[in-house]
């Protein structure tokens, strides 16, 4: 069995943007988990006091699905349209200690 | 339907210490996961450029369910053992934007 690849994304929105940016990504991670069998969890949350933080948790099923995810419509779509509502991006390579959801 | 309680650890932990760390994190996750219903997620991941930086997904399924967890006697052996492994702790307090795994 392949693999999982995890990330962390912590990301800084513009605030006078935020709703539209929320609006696009809760799109693009609709469509990701819909339409790719390799993106086995997005979750995205926002700091309480800073909501203009977010911090995306991302799972998938191997390397080679993270790199088919990054090619597709739907995150080519995101990309283009949230890059100037981005100020800040940091991509965080983890590997699991432990995953586990119920 | 009580509201979800989610939330971030970021710790740091004695590099000479961190097997017996996540020897420890591991029990008590999987203690927590299996006695307690209302942890829903445990999710541990370690940097691979920084190995002792450790994060921690964690989703309540409610604020009760998180301050019952505080008390249990696996939490409190955990907290116990490991405290003079842990460097520094962040707890970030978020909200969801969108929780999915498969």
């Amino acid at each position: 069995m392949a693999e999982k690849l995890v990330r962390i994304a912590e990301l800084e929105i513009d605030p006078t943007r935020i709703d539209a940016y929320r609006a696009l990504l809760c799109e693009e991670m609709e469509a990701s988990l819909y339409k790719e069998p390799g993106v086995l969890q997005l979750q995205a949350v926002a700091e309480r006091d800073h909501p203009e933080r977010l911090h995306i948790f991302e799972v998938y099923a191997s390397r080679e699905a993270y790199e088919a995810h990054l090619t597709t419509p739907h995150f080519l779509k995101y990309k283009h349209a949230t890059a100037d509502m981005v100020k800040a991006l940091r991509l965080i390579d983890v590997d699991p200690v432990m995953l586990r959801t119920k």
